[in-house]
């Protein structure tokens, strides 16, 4: 297999989201007429054609070391649901004020502001009681707080924090990076830990150490190509608005990088993520994974 | 001890706050320069002075039930955090809109919208890590999934959406009683239930269903004597604005009763959360607590 199989990464994430989407579908299910309006918006944003790769990570890390994949299927669950919440509230008018997210009108667009506000509540409060519903609940509640904490304010609310504080005044370099590293990094690096929770590995197993540094890697890497795209890319492709960035007069890898050097720090980043996985056998698709994000175009 | 006796249930509060908000300000102590105005944030609106009426449920069931208090405390402190996280959405302007709250300015005065959103998103998250983190873990997994049952869409935020249908339509009796029961009493209820858990009740255990039936009953009565109060009482005992039900149009218990009935109805209720506990020595405060919410004024 060539290491930039993009075939490959596409046809793992389809196969992925086919276990992911039906497992999401029962977890929304439950109706009750008088809530009708909070669940169809649960389940408006929760299906909105997201390419679900939070939980594909979560599958591939529990699978690539050895563990059963039904085990990490609720915490692949409960990530989606995680990021979900977090792109109808940084959607809301007090904060990134879109319309659009993939291609489609956003939560309160669709729904109004009070129900978007308490969907993306429902959505991260039910991330948490499917996590900790998995079995054996000793590893449940270690899943639960890794990715409370992942999610939290030294997380990715945290990253929302810096992120915001970027438009009112320049972030150094270093912040920038932590930035992106709590904001995108910190769930992406909770989707590869929860895989190796469900895999049944220790905090210090070596391999889950691994799956740790891909992923914070990858997730710098998927912050900065976004960033880039909203300069380079189109919206069209992209389903959301583009330039959005430059007109808020906010930090970004631009703000320091042209984009050949934005696209050429991400690619080292992209080899330091592959050199920490690709020694495990098993691992080509991962590391095919990792092209395929910073060769993206939406 | 006489059973309406204020003096003894104010002193049980304060024994239980005293031990609640140590904990409190320790589990929110963390500080960060970048991040320092999501902690403020999240520390103002924790520490504004509320009675901690669910924390202390926690622990004195806990208490009234052999346990240890020590391994009720991360549960007290995350069913507060909890609570605060939806006071301060249910503060924004897309949703009541409300300026004041326990006689300060809400969190979104004070700190602006976007870090209001992302305070109240931080505490429910650090509200189950807390939670998670607690021992034995097969507990602490219980408890996580009981206290996002209570938060989630069929709990608290699904009687949030009743309440604003609430304002636009009629809701019936039965309607606007499940809305009091989703509303204000699910997390009650989760605090008598997290307090069962840390003392080792089974979910069948007798005691444990005692402990459900008194809080759905006070939950209840909470709820009703808010709304009375919102009618009869006063903006300066209250610390927050009166009369803003009638001005929205808002089905509330006052829609179907006189204040005299809606007393009476709240009294009754109160009986029920009474005799559901009374049976268990000890129960002595709980049952002056029933009666203590029912007759507060503020």
């Amino acid at each position: 297999m060539n290491k930039r199989d993009n075939a490959v990464v596409v046809a793992m994430l389809k196969a992925n989201a086919g276990i992911v989407e039906p497992a999401l579908k029962k977890y929304l299910s439950e109706d009750d007429a008088h809530l009708k309006v909070l669940l169809d918006a649960e389940r408006y944003s929760t299906f909105a054609g997201g390419k679900r790769i939070r939980p594909a990570l979560v599958l591939e890390f529990c699978r690539l070391f050895g563990g059963d994949e039904k085990a990490a299927l609720p915490y692949a669950c409960a990530i989606e649901l995680v990021h979900t919440y977090s792109l109808i509230h940084d959607d809301l008018p007090c904060m990134d004020n879109d319309a659009l997210r993939r291609g489609k009108p956003t939560c309160h667009v669709a729904f109004g502001e009070a129900v978007a506000l308490l969907a993306g509540d429902a959505l991260l409060t039910r991330a948490f009681e499917i996590a900790a519903q998995n079995r054996p609940p000793d590893r449940a509640a270690e899943a639960v707080a890794e990715l409370a904490r992942a999610a939290g304010s030294f997380g990715m609310i945290g990253g929302q924090v810096l992120d915001l504080s970027g438009e009112t005044s320049t972030l150094d370099f270093e912040t920038l990076l932590r930035m992106y590293r709590l904001k995108t990094g910190a769930l992406i690096g909770a989707a590869a830990e929860l895989g190796c929770i469900a895999a049944g590995l220790d905090k210090n197993d070596a391999r889950r150490r691994a799956a740790a540094a891909y992923a914070e890697n990858i997730g710098l890497v998927f912050q900065i190509i976004d960033d880039l795209l909203d300069v380079t890319g189109s919206s069209e492709l992209l389903g959301k608005a583009c330039r959005k960035d430059a007109a808020r007069g906010k930090t970004t890898i631009m703000t320091y990088y042209t984009p050949e050097q934005a696209k050429q720090f991400a690619a080292g980043l992209t080899e330091a993520a592959v050199a920490s996985i690709s020694g495990y056998p098993g691992s080509e698709t991962l590391c095919a994974l990792a092209y395929y994000l910073l060769e993206r175009e939406s």
